[in-house]
C-alpha cells in the first residue's frame, strides 16, 4: 500500500500544497532553483523537473528574470447572484426529470462532466482488493461474526473514532452505525426522524439526491438560500424553524453540492444550538469534508452538537472506492431508532468488507490518499474554472468551491439549461441542468460540471463545445 | 468446499431423505441390515452405525423381531383454528411492541427459541470466507467494476438464472437486481409500488417484519386469513382486490412465517392471474422456498406470472450465511423504478461479495448444502413438534410446517402469550408472542418457536419449562 513517489514528484506535491493552501498566493515568487536544491538536498535537475511538473499542472509560470511565479488564475468571476427562495415548503417532483436526464446523458462515449464521480484512476481499489484477500485469510471466523441484524465491526468503529479526532471528535462509540453507504445512512436518518408530510429544510441550490429522498418519502422541501461561500443561510433557518414546522434540516455543510461552499464554524455552532433549542434534527452529509482546499479540515456541524440532535453521515466512496459500499452514521440521540431502521432496511453490514476498510484506515494510507486527492481535486476544479472562464459567455457567474470536485455555473438569464441539455447530449457533452437542484425549479439558467477527472484536452474541448452551444442559444434568444 | 461424509453418515442421510420426503412413511419397515449391507456394499457394522444415527435423530425405532421401523410421530395435532380477520385495512403499530420483546428476550444466555435463525454451525461461512480470499486474488480488477449506482455482477445473475430452473425459471436477466439482502429487496419493492396511505394485503398470521415495513412506510394492512396448510386464502384476496383498493399483496408463499404453509400451485396461478387482471402487485418473499420438506421444490408465484406484476425477493441468509448480506429481486415490470430506488437506498452492491456468492453457487456445493439443511430443518421441526406435544396442554394446536424452521403454536383461549412472555424471559426461555403477527393483535393465545437449532437436551428442557409456565397461567385463570 506504500505509494513510492519519485523525488521530483514529492517536491512538486509539497509546493502544490503550499499553493493550494494559500501559503503561496497568485503572483508570489517560488524559492529559486538553487535555494530549493540546497534546502531539500536535491539535484538541480530534480528541482527543474518538479517545477516543470508544476507548470504542467497549471500552477506556476516561468517569468524571465523573475524565476517561477504562482500563476494568477483567470480573473475571479462573480459568484452566482443571490435569489429569493419560495416562502413555503412544497412537495418534490425531481425523479422523473432526473431519470430522463440520466438516461440521455449516461450513454457510453459521453465526456464525464455530468455525475459527480472522481476518475477511477484516483481511487485505491487495487489496494483495497488486496486487503480482502489478506483479511479473509487472517480472520477466518469473520463471516461468523456478522448477522441479519445491524452489526458494527469494532475495528472499523475504532478507526472512525480515531479519524474523527481531526475534526472535533471523537465520535461516541455507541452512536455509530455502519451502513451500506452514505446514501443508506442519509435515507435511514430521514426515515427515522420524519414522517410522511413533514417539512425538511434543504440547501438551494441543493443536491438532487437529497430531493429524491424527500420525494420518495413524501416529505415537503423548504428551500434555504445558500451562499456560494458560506452555505445555507442561518438567518433563514432561524426564521423557518420558529414555529416548529420544520422536522429536519438536510445539508452538506462542508463543500456543498453543487456550490462547494463551506459553512463557517460560527454558523455551524448557531445551527447546532438552534436544533437543540427547537427540537429539530440536522442531518449532515460530510462525504466531501476531507476534500477541503484550505489548510484545515473543516469541522462538521456534529462537532458543535451537545444535544444529540445532529446526525452525521459519511462514507469512503469519493476517497477510496465507490464500489466498497460502506458508510456510517453518527446518530446522536436517534441511535436506537436508526439502528432499528437499519435492520429493517438491509439487516447488518458485511463484516469482511468492514474489516477491509478498518485495515486500510489503520495502515495510514488514508492520510496520504486524501492529501493527494485534495491536491488533485483542487487542481481539477481550478482548471475547470479557467476553461469555463475562457469559453463561456463573459457574464457567466461561477461557484466558489472550497472543496469537493464540482463547479456550479450560472449562465445569462435567458439560457434554459434543460433545453441546452438536449443539444449538448447530441454533441456528447452532458452536464446536470440547474433545475434539478431545486424543487421549485429555480436555477434554470444554471448547470453543474463534474471536475472529478484530470483536465485533459478532451475535457477542455468539451467545455469549449458547451461554450459554443451556449453562445448559439443566447443568439437565438436575442434574434 | 467438498463435504466429505463418512459412509455411515451418507447412508443415514439417504435413508432420512426417504423418510422426510414421504417415500418411507411412519410405521414402514426399513430394509434389513443384511439387505442394506449387500445393496450398498457396506460392512454390517457401518449399516448398524447408520441406523443408530437415525435412532438418535428420532426418525426410526428398533422393534424386536421387526427390525427398524420409521417412527410414528406423536399423534398429529389439530391445526390452529380458522379465524375471521378484520374486514377493513388498518394502520400498523407493531414496532414498539416488537422492540420491547426483543430487548427483553435477546439478552445473552437465553435459549434460542425466539428469532428465526438457523444454528450458526449449519451455515457454510468458512467456505464462503475462503472464497473471498481466492476471488479477490483471481479477479484483481473486480472492485473497479462496482459503482455508486445499482450494479449486478453478471456471474451472479447467471447463477440466479440457472438456479431458478429448479422452480419454473429461468428468471429474465433484465428483471434481476442484486440487493444487500432479502430485507432490502422487500423494502425497495414496497416503496416502488405503493404510496403513503395505500393498503397492502398481508398473511394473517404473518411475519412481523412485513408489518414493520408497512408501519415505517405509512401503509395500511389488510389481514388475509391464512390456512396452516395452503396459505393465504385466494377467495379472500379475490374479494379484497375487487374494488382496486389493494395496491399490493405481500406474502411468503413457500413455507410461510409463522405457519410453514405452502400455497398450492393452483392458488398461485389464480393469484398471479388476479394480479394481472386487477393491476395490483404481488411481492413474494421466497427465502424459505429451498427448505421444503416434501420431495419437490415448490414453485414461487413468480413462476406463474405472465404479466410482470409479481415481484420475487430472496437471499441466501437462511442457507449459507446471514452475514453475507446479498439478496436479489426479480422485479417484473417494476424493474426500472426498483432500480432507481435501489440506487437511492444504498447505491450499488459490493462486487467482490457478489462474485463470492456466484462462485459458491457455481461450485455445486449449494445443492448439497440445501439437501442437508432440508433434512436438518425437517428433523428439528419434527422434534420441536414432539416436544411441544409432550409438554404443552392437551388442547394445544400446532401449525403444519411443510418447510422452513419455525413452529406456530395455538394455546388455549385464556392464555395471553404477551403476559406469559415476561415470565418466560425470567426463566430464560423466550419466544415470539402471537400478537406480533397481526396488526389487529389477534393471536394473543399463540406463539412462535424457532427450530433452527438441533433439538438438544437444553432446548427440550426449555420447552418443558414453557409448558409448565403455560399450565400455571391456565390454572391462575381458572381459579
Amino acid at each position: 500500500m506504500k505509494i513510492e513517489l519519485l523525488r521530483y514528484e514529492q517536491l512538486a506535491n509539497d509546493l502544490e500544497e503550499l499553493i493550494v493552501s494559500g501559503a503561496l498566493r497568485p503572483g508570489d515568487r517560488l524559492p529559486s532553483i538553487r535555494r530549493l536544491s540546497e534546502d531539500r538536498r536535491l539535484s538541480v535537475s530534480t528541482v527543474v523537473q518538479a517545477l516543470r511538473q508544476l507548470e504542467e499542472r497549471g500552477l506556476v509560470e516561468a517569468k524571465p528574470q523573475s524565476g517561477f511565479l504562482v500563476r494568477r488564475a483567470s480573473p475571479p468571476r462573480p459568484t452566482p447572484s443571490p435569489r429569493a427562495t419560495p416562502e413555503n415548503a412544497m412537495p418534490v417532483d425531481v425523479t422523473q426529470r432526473l431519470m430522463r436526464v440520466l438516461q440521455m446523458g449516461l450513454q457510453p462515449g459521453m465526456v464525464p462532466l455530468a455525475l459527480a464521480f472522481p476518475c477511477r484512476s484516483l481511487m485505491v481499489e487495487g489496494a483495497l482488493q488486496r486487503l480482502y484477500s489478506g483479511v479473509a485469510r487472517r480472520y477466518p471466523k469473520l463471516l461468523e461474526s456478522g448477522s441479519c441484524v445491524s452489526t458494527n465491526e469494532s475495528a472499523l468503529v475504532r478507526q472512525l473514532m480515531l479519524r474523527s479526532m481531526s475534526w472535533g471528535g471523537p465520535l461516541a462509540e455507541d452512536e455509530i452505525i455502519i451502513t451500506n453507504s452514505c446514501t443508506e445512512a442519509i435515507a435511514l436518518s430521514l426515515r427515522a426522524v420524519t414522517k410522511h408530510g413533514d417539512t425538511v429544510a434543504v440547501e438551494s441550490p441543493g443536491y438532487y439526491l437529497m430531493l429524491q429522498f424527500l420525494e420518495s418519502l413524501g416529505l415537503n422541501a423548504l428551500e434555504i438560500p445558500t451562499d456560494p461561500r458560506t452555505g445555507a443561510s442561518i438567518d433563514a433557518l432561524e426564521l423557518a424553524t420558529r414555529q416548529g414546522q420544520v422536522a429536519a434540516c438536510l445539508l452538506v455543510s462542508n463543500a456543498s453540492n453543487p456550490l462547494g461552499s463551506i459553512m463557517p464554524d460560527e454558523n455551524k455552532r448557531r445551527l447546532a444550538r438552534l436544533a437543540a433549542e427547537r427540537g429539530f434534527t440536522v442531518i449532515e452529509d460530510d462525504v466531501y469534508g476531507d476534500f477541503h482546499f484550505g489548510e484545515r479540515r473543516p469541522w462538521p456541524i456534529k462537532a458543535f452538537d451537545t444535544s444529540g440532535n445532529v446526525i452525521l453521515c459519511a462514507s469512503f466512496s469519493k476517497s477510496l472506492s465507490p464500489s466498497l459500499r460502506i458508510g456510517f452514521v453518527a446518530a446522536g440521540k436517534h441511535k436506537a431508532k436508526l439502528s432499528l431502521y437499519k435492520t429493517m432496511s438491509s439487516g447488518g453490514t458485511n463484516p469482511i468488507t468492514q474489516t477491509v476498510l478498518a485495515e486500510y484506515l489503520a495502515s495510514g494510507a488514508y492520510e496520504r490518499q486524501i492529501r493527494n486527492l485534495r491536491r488533485t481535486y483542487s487542481r481539477q476544479v481550478n482548471a475547470m474554472h479557467d476553461a469555463v472562464s475562457k469559453y463561456f459567455p463573459a457574464d457567466t457567474r461561477l461557484g466558489y468551491p472550497q472543496g469537493g470536485f464540482v463547479l456550479w455555473v450560472e449562465l445569462p438569464e435567458e439560457i434554459d439549461t434543460s433545453l441546452l441539455y438536449e443539444r449538448a447530449i447530441a454533441e456528447g457533452v452532458p452536464f446536470i441542468p440547474g433545475e434539478l437542484f431545486s424543487p421549485s425549479r429555480m436555477y434554470r439558467n444554471c448547470l453543474r460540471l463534474n471536475c472529478g477527472n484530470p483536465h485533459s484536452p478532451e475535457i477542455d474541448e468539451a467545455v469549449r463545445k458547451l461554450g459554443r452551444l451556449i453562445d448559439r442559444s443566447a443568439q437565438r434568444f436575442t434574434l
